[in-house]
């Protein structure tokens, strides 16, 4: 019998922890939504160390991800994959700027190889990043996967604006506490 | 409010066009279905024209997927990641090869940056492909997006085989009735 439906969920405390209503008008604002997700979501054993959080405007959330990877058994439930297709689903588009721009992605860390390529389809203006690639990779033990060599030019050419290093030292702090703990998958 | 599920699935036709208990034991016979998948996919119109199949061992057939984009809204929805999505919940492993390999994915077109990068992280050790990328950009229209120069030796590298051009004519055929009928999402 094959599988023929996919049911992905992010954990039940996103709606107690996660303000939905607020303002996140600065891109600093934004950044330390997705950290926040990120920190709560190993706290919580509920995923791997990222969060994601997508914004329409300049500060109306539309929707967050965290990974979710080995407790739903799926490896594309990482972080921007969790934000892009929430938020889809909320607006009902398959473009997230098909009504207008600009919005925003901000991840508390580069996106993988997998997430890099999905942010070219989800409909983004703006890419706002924490921990750069290096730091996943030195500080949390994860693989980033093969990247093109101008992976933020390829963006650009694209119209998306990408922004690094937003609070990453916060962000490694995240990344440092979860290889500490030796649990990478 | 947030949105925190994600319900995606594959066309009801899947369960009556598919044998999920054949033997698909050579490359071209697992090809020969991903097609299928694809040209189905276009004539039921419930999505793009793409197929995909993940395959256990030499022959078993694990899961299935095709392009769900705009019925469901979701740029996720590529026909590789269903079919990696559905299989992982289908033996409830986010590495499809975590109790043995080889596994096999068949596509019918050559992954999108998303689905190459997403193909590092799915546990399989073999990708056949049918169409290049450029015959689905020349005759479908659709976008590729941005990869590494050497993808296919960055898959080898990781220990992933890649075969190319199988049933490519067949495969091209799709496409460019697709692309004739003007749909281009």
């Amino acid at each position: 019998m094959l599988y023929v439906q996919l049911h992905l969920t992010l954990p039940a405390w996103v709606h107690d922890e996660v303000d939905a209503a607020a303002d996140y008008t600065s891109d600093d604002a934004k950044m330390a939504l997705a950290i926040r997700l990120s920190r709560l979501n190993v706290a919580h054993g509920t995923g791997g160390p990222f969060g994601a959080a997508v914004f329409s405007g300049t500060h109306r959330l539309i929707g967050v991800g965290v990974n979710r990877v080995v407790p739903q058994s799926t490896s594309i439930a990482h972080a921007e994959m969790m934000a892009f297709a929430t938020s889809q689903q909320r607006i009902q588009q398959f473009r997230l700027n098909a009504e207008g721009g600009p919005v925003t992605l901000a991840t508390s860390s580069q996106p993988c190889c997998m997430c890099y390529g999905a942010s070219v389809w989800a409909g983004i203006d703006r890419l706002l990043i924490g921990a750069r690639a290096d730091d996943v990779e030195s500080l949390a033990g994860f693989d980033e996967g093969p990247l093109p060599s101008d992976w933020a030019g390829e963006l650009e050419k694209r119209g998306i604006e990408v922004l690094r290093d937003l609070r990453r030292e916060e962000a490694c702090t995240v990344l440092a506490d979860y290889g500490r703990s030796g649990k990478v998958y």
